[in-house]
């Protein structure tokens, strides 16, 4: 059938063609069925999708199938049915809990990638994972097929690579600030790639590009590692394992993460990963409870690394508080930078930072790694070798820790009561960040004036709330004097947390 | 935010508004995000999507919500963050396998008809309940939502009211042609609502349509019923529980089909039905395959119906073969009408269809309902009702079985043996008949000559195949000379099958 093209000039991530109902009626075409768009030489798959607003004998296509035929408005283009991808039939033994083998996740990934499958098609293989799970065979081929749709980084020479990678979850979790400076400095390679917030406060992406660009292109990435040993750039510049960027866009709404395993794992493998630290923070209020279920999710990610090569060790760290007493990207970039400097105090920032820089340095064979760790942090060498990876990137590398400003609208939290900080939750301090306008406002922070255990007096400030406007501080502020974030009890005091809402609990505690 | 409008002037189901992905991220906004837009007193929300074809400072919004806001090219409208619907909460709800409460699915059923949740968030819902499986009283939960989202039709002093639905599979099933005026003549109302084929060669509406317009309003149904107690109008046109309309759509590219009960007993539902018959064909090649799947099938189906005050009988039919010798809707038209005029013999279409009549002339109260549905039948008073039903709902009631024609060009399919016919498959005849153009060519069609344990002499007709083009008619003559659907043996022949590959095997095994 000869039809008429309307280019719709927009474009959603697949080759979809819209369809008035009476045509598609007249073609017996339902939505989710394909045709072939066939214009002089070149011919292409679309998805059948039917507005009534479409004028008959019209077809609308969007960018990614109007450029693959080369056809602009007015264009005629001849159409025929077409059968469902293989892809398709793959998906659909998913949805009926199958397992799958490694051609037909190759063709689903394949097809993610190539923008044969529309948002509809890809919600429901992921969701048909999330009910079913995947096994560690199904997981291996979703990793290997991730990589090979993707790009990878090639270093010249080099045998061993390190990286780490924190399941996350807790606020001001900066941690990856000093690792990559101690481990560089050590002479290992750590080519970290880092992701920005999606509902928490700051991502290490974000922390970082306070003290330099962090979108670098694959080259540059490769260009910064080879100079320094480390980088710290943000993943979604780069197209590492993009099925992943698409699934993760997909998965968000639904607060659901069954490629969790796969995606981190196949990051890691796209830039030449052989030796890994899976940091697994443990707390109440963080995202994995206790370290039980730490340890079995260590031991999945363990069994996935060795099906691909990477030996993973795994750190169950505490997070049962915020690391520091920054939460916030500025407030954090700041802190990070003023202990490199050795100007600023944060010693269950340096435990937790040594310990994980401290495991790597001793999977590379050195001996003491926590305390190597620590010696090379108080030298300055990590500070020196920081300062290279941030004049590599783009950044000033003379940039010292009072040049970072944070938010000039300010609302102290006070204590009610004197005794000792027995609770702190996680995410009403996360929550209450993003009431003052993180992750998109660098600036907007808070800083801890107390933790686990200190000593606090009735009227003593609790923390203090950073903000850009005065309309975000307040309702940051409104929220945080009704959240119960820091509680303040004597030694026996019983009452852990009257019930308080988080408008967005479940969603907050989605982040990879 | 201030932001302009561009109408994309297209209409996707679901009030969506495109952003560019540089005005997403500065908002921290991800594709499934809802954003309340404001225009001067006006205000609704809409889904995210990125494309980043639009330009900057724009967002392009599809009918569904420039409608509701009163906005056009360039108007300038306040956007705001906005909380996900309740209905998504119940979707996440079911994707973690939880059973939910009735205001969870009236939640979802009312966003889905009014738009407010995407194909995809949709998608996500139906392979939950698919992986998941709904319970009884959740299944009573979504008919009960269904009809309430719905329209319903409403008949003036009838207090029963009579209903028959297939479960299908089986071609050439005309049976509905001749119940709905059988039942009518004997006084009953029977306000039948039927489909259109999607993956099938015929549905009763594109059969009905042969013979009269289906295509009916609400009030037009009413009437019709009102004045000759029955009718067989397309569902499609009007508004019973609109929700499955969308529902299968979106089922209908994964060949998943978990609203099968509040599907069908939420239509019933809509018509008023009290009293129904449930026809379920069990087959070597019918969707049922067997008698025990059967009757859990049918149990399922009465105790929904209890719930909704639906009687329900079930009916387990023969289906291992077509019923007459007409696949294809003109000429099963013409066979159902030949029967009914007492011209054409097809004695297993007359026993089915009197079979069932009489299961729902017994539900009224009457005695020997078979007999009567028979008596009915040959007395000539169900062709008498059936041209009062096609004149009430706009065809012609003088129109003979002899005036409908069927395709021109023919292919006659041979025995290559003589013996009996001892296997029909069919999967491979609905497939040819669609071949041949079905069913968007109501007068492609396959005339059976044999049917199950005829004697067959080599070299005589099995089938005869009837298309409008010579190229429509060699697609289905090339397939069928392969298929084996009709097979002839001696007695003691024991291959049923050589393996032939039916290209739409799985999704012609849809169909409601």
């Amino acid at each position: 059938m000869q039809i008429k093209v309307k280019d719709l000039n927009i474009e959603t991530g697949a080759s979809v063609v819209l369809l008035n109902e009476i045509d598609a009626a007249k073609l017996n075409l339902h939505p989710g069925d394909r045709i072939d768009i066939i214009h002089g030489s070149k011919r292409s798959t679309a998805i059948i999708n039917i507005g009534s607003l479409m004028p008959k004998g019209t077809a609308g296509l969007t960018m990614e199938i109007a450029k693959e035929i080369h056809a602009r408005d007015g264009t005629e283009v001849e159409m025929e049915p077409a059968e469902q991808p293989k892809s398709m039939a793959a998906i659909k033994q998913k949805l009926n809990g199958r397992r799958l083998t490694y051609d037909e996740v190759y063709e689903i990934i394949k097809d993610v990638v190539g923008k044969k499958l529309d948002r509809n098609e890809i919600t429901a293989f992921v969701v048909g994972l999330h009910a079913y799970g995947l096994d560690l065979d199904e997981a291996e081929y979703m990793s290997t097929a991730m990589i090979k749709t993707g790009d990878t980084l090639e270093l010249n020479g080099k045998k061993r690579i390190f990286d780490k990678h924190s399941i996350g979850g807790i606020p001001g979790d900066k941690t990856t600030l000093l690792v990559v400076p101690i481990v560089a400095a050590a002479g290992l390679t750590i080519p970290k790639t880092s992701s920005r917030a999606i509902t928490s406060a700051a991502g290490t992406a974000d922390r970082a590009e306070v003290l330099m660009p962090v979108s670098l292109s694959l080259s540059e990435m490769r260009h910064t590692v080879e100079k320094t040993n480390g980088c710290v750039v943000w993943g979604g510049a780069i197209h590492l394992a993009p099925a992943d960027d698409i699934f993760i866009k997909i998965e968000y709404p639904f607060s659901i993460d069954p490629l969790l395993l796969p995606s981190i794992m196949s990051k890691k493998k796209s830039v030449g990963s052989t030796d890994m630290v899976l940091d697994v923070p443990v707390g109440e209020t963080s995202k994995i409870k206790n370290v039980d279920e730490a340890e079995m999710l260590i031991k999945d990610f363990s069994m996935l690394g060795s099906r691909l090569g990477i030996r993973l060790q795994g750190a169950i760290t505490y997070g049962g508080q915020p690391i520091g007493h920054a939460i916030g990207a500025a407030a954090e970039a700041q802190e990070a930078l003023g202990v490199l400097e050795g100007k600023v105090e944060a010693s269950d920032l340096v435990d937790k930072a040594t310990s994980i820089a401290g495991i790597l340095l001793e999977m590379s064979g050195k001996k003491n790694g926590k305390e190597l760790a620590l010696s090379i942090l108080k030298s300055g060498r990590a500070e020196k070798k920081f300062r290279e990876i941030i004049a590599e990137q783009g950044g000033d590398p003379k940039i010292k820790h009072e040049d970072i400003s944070i938010g000039s609208y300010s609302h102290v939290v006070y204590s009610k009561l004197s005794g000792r900080v027995f609770h702190i939750d996680n995410i009403a301090l996360a929550y209450t960040t993003r009431l003052a306008g993180a992750p998109l406002e660098k600036q907007a922070a808070i800083i801890m004036h107390k933790k686990l255990n200190d000593a606090v007096k009735e009227g003593e400030p609790l923390y203090t709330i950073y903000a850009r406007s005065s309309v975000a501080l307040k309702d940051a502020a409104d929220y945080a004097e009704k959240s119960d974030a820091v509680l303040v009890g004597s030694g026996n005091t019983m009452l852990v947390k009257r019930i308080s809402m988080h408008p967005k609990l479940s969603s907050l505690l989605f982040e990879r």
